[in-house]
């Protein structure tokens, strides 16, 4: 049984020479916003419960710690502000905000190549994150990243197919000054690539020469707010129910600055979130919804992003952990959510607890990844790379997970029923009159990259061309991967003008 | 963002206490038989479209080869012999010949204590394959596998929670006399654990010696008839759609003997099936339900799985590969068919391609994993081990997987929205008067063990916690794993007299 059919010539030929030969983007197997929404982790039943026990909170409970020109523009809108400080939302509003939300956000990339349309079950991958460490699988170890190791890996993310999106994955621990850590946070992830980049600001005193800095980028306030290509990642709340005060300032600032806005909800289940899977989506349901509101009360319709992104905790020890089926399964019941409301939305998957980039790591990434597509998650967060419970971030781990992604795209795609893909005709003539294989057919030739993704670093060699290769093990491929990617030029990079420009706006601390 | 609460006191120790009693069956998060099915990869008219497909391949093509015994009794319930020496099947037929099929299957343990429930969408995980080789990870090597292997993989699975049954995954290749290589597997097999096993026969002259042999070890026919704790892996079929003649006399003596049917149709897409997705699920389809013809046109409601195991290749090369997204959508697909007909139903998943136990080899093998118990399928064979596109096993990977596989039924079990879970008593109070976290609250000390699964293996520790600990890999906890269970005696061991009495059976080659 099972004995696989390993090397046949009959058609070989014709089929290197078909492999050859480059395919037009919209025919090939696996690209941006493609369509899951094939899985469905809750009822329609109980969607409907988790959005009124989300209301009952918002209703009841509230949320605190709105700064003063929040508590402004909200209770001009209609929410009302209790005695305990807390800012409490009638369904009403919370609806008609829910109308008045954008529910077709484009997130722009700066040549245009990779403009990200979200919307329905389309779904993107992309990096996220505060990683405070480098993996360096190389030597086995952990140490502080850097700025040079944020650009390389917005290099690395701008020549990978599968990674749609580069939102901030690590914090430049080098930069002591946290202006100078804010800008230079941009320049290296726009230096590096020319996809779409989110990132978040320290304070909301930096925002104003954040702006600046990001319109210089883009030639222009104008040309950055016709096709705003950075957005902002915005913790705007501390769960539970509260807002954030000082990221809710940055968020206003950005707002009218005319940068779309993540809005990022990030509970533990268990320590800042309730310990219920179910419980945890209401909570961070509600906190996005207290957001929508707080966004569209200032600016109707203005691109945000509903960022449900509850985490697990280990709640043997209260720490952080990410790579298990309950963290899949609550960024899938997310994803659920959004499609309820109808409005784009992201949440974290791709998270792995292990240190390295292991077997754990591997299994970790790919189920919440895999769920998260098959939910339609719109935007997956640090969905590649991530390591330590958030923790480490590693670039071979990137460059291996881009694989994983594929695969994953793959899965959100789906069986295409056609006629043609049938078969009954191919299958008539195979059996009764032809060779009794498939392998030279008409069919297998117009499938073969049309219906097959084919795996940049992953082997799937047999043992014998592997031991004949002299065993090759996927981390060294992943390094020389990495060198070779590295030591060529990004075309991100900024013309010498415009990275002088940028350099006397702040002290640059990358070469 | 995204900082993690890495270490509290509150609660802790009230949460390593409970952590540490023992949980009744019952309540643990998982276990064998939780039902799948929130992702249907096909629509429902999809679905049809594919039944129909199915009947017609079956009336109009039919299958070559069926031996004389197979064309008797299948031409006696309505089939028809063609002048091509074809067998084709009326609609009207196959119809009938659903109805009589089993609905429900008990797959026996020897012991009772894990007996597997076929129905709905209850999913089990186990082994299957038949690889040649042993992949030694220590020394980064692999070598063909022995009898003295197969043992140790039955002691490893008997010990570990989420491997649900046991079907042989890999060829005793030391011996080089198949009647004694099929006896001796089940010796290795059932003197290894005591859950399902799984096993075929090489020669159909072979089954009535492994029948005594099998009553030998159920202590008598009657007890093997009553509880059959050993089931026939039977590829009955050589895609496209030929009857495999030996085989299906070996199934024909299996079922006469009281031992259930896996009826296993292992095409290849592009290869020997058609390489669209659909096309591959249509054929494997059409050769099962011929199966399920045969097997009742024999018996009537017999055992047998509904085994649609269709396989991808590499169309660039026509070898066999298993780790992609395609794979999973095949098996996925198929589970959705077997609900379609209410018959209970396997396919292969966590097929790695990577030779190693690897992060290409956790994310090959989750995905598939995860979808499959997504989409309910009874029997995910292949599960765990498999490596090299199924032509390797390793028995460090397998000791990986079982916590893979963990997190893959975490997410089968779904997301329990009930009054209690949706929290806003616990919200209110953590919020409005508590301590702002849920670290302590009743809710999370009631849910930590019933909703949240931990690992056995998988590293959870900070960074920090790392670094301290030497930074264990996990390929050598693996190792010490494996060298611990098989230091001690399965508890499966046979009695004395019982081993003495199959040793006189047949030449035994394990000490």
């Amino acid at each position: 049984m099972n004995k696989p059919v390993t090397r046949r010539s009959g058609g070989r030929d014709a089929r290197r020479a078909l492999r050859r030969a480059p395919l037009a983007q919209d025919l090939r197997p696996i690209r941006a916003g493609l369509a899951g929404g094939t899985y469905k982790p809750l009822s329609d039943i109980d969607v409907l419960r988790i959005h009124r026990a989300a209301l009952d909170a918002l209703e009841q409970i509230g949320l605190a710690d709105a700064p003063q020109s929040g508590i402004d523009a909200m209770t001009k809108a209609g929410a009302t502000l209790g005695d305990d400080g807390r800012l409490r939302f009638p369904r009403a509003l919370v609806e008609d905000m829910l109308d008045l939300a954008a529910k077709e956000i484009t997130l722009f990339s700066r040549d245009g190549k990779n403009d990200l349309e979200l919307s329905g079950n389309r779904v993107h991958y992309g990096t996220a994150g505060a990683a405070v460490h480098l993996v360096d699988p190389e030597h086995n170890d952990y140490r502080d990243c850097t700025v040079q190791d944020l650009f390389d890996a917005a290099k690395i993310a701008n020549t990978l197919d599968n990674v749609h999106f580069f939102q901030r994955p690590m914090v430049c621990r080098d930069i002591v000054d946290n202006y100078e850590m804010d800008l230079n946070t941009i320049y290296a992830c726009a230096r590096g690539t020319t996809k779409h980049i989110g990132t978040s600001f320290s304070d909301p005193s930096y925002v104003d020469g954040a702006l600046k800095f990001v319109y210089e980028i883009a030639g222009g306030e104008d040309k950055f707010r016709a096709r705003p290509f950075i957005s902002n990642t915005n913790c705007f709340v501390v769960p539970p129910m509260k807002f954030a005060t000082e990221s809710s300032e940055a968020m206003e600032k950005c707002i009218h600055g005319g940068m779309p806005i993540l809005l990022l909800s990030a509970g533990q289940s268990g320590a800042t979130a309730p310990a219920s899977i179910a419980g945890a989506i209401v909570q961070a349901v509600a906190e996005c919804l207290a957001g929508i509101v707080y966004v569209n009360s200032i600016a109707p319709g203005h691109p945000a992003i509903f960022g449900t992104w509850p985490f697990v905790s280990d709640l043997r020890t209260g720490a952080m952990s990410g790579g298990s089926g309950e963290q899949a399964l609550l960024t899938a019941g997310c994803a659920q959510m959004h499609k309820y409301y109808g409005i784009p939305g992201g949440a974290a998957a791709g998270i792995a607890d292990s240190k390295l980039p292991d077997m754990q790591a591997g299994y970790e990434q790919a189920q919440s990844n895999v769920m998260a597509g098959l939910a339609g998650l719109n935007m997956v967060y640090e969905s590649v790379g991530m390591h330590a419970s958030l923790l480490g971030f590693c670039l071979e781990s990137m460059i291996i997970g881009n694989d994983m992604l594929g695969q994953a795209l793959r899965a959100v795609r789906g069986i295409d029923v056609s006629e043609d893909n049938l078969s009954i005709e191919t299958m008539r003539s195979v059996c009764e009159d032809g060779p009794g294989h498939y392998l030279g057919s008409e069919q297998t030739l117009n499938l073969m990259q049309t219906e097959y993704v084919y795996p940049e670093i992953a082997d799937r060699s047999s043992p014998k061309e592997w031991m004949e290769n002299q065993k090759p093990l996927l981390l060294t491929q992943a390094i020389k991967a990495k060198r070779r990617i590295l030591s060529n030029q990004s075309s991100a990079e900024f013309p010498p003008e415009l990275d002088a420009a940028l350099r006397k706006m702040v002290k640059i601390h990358l070469d």
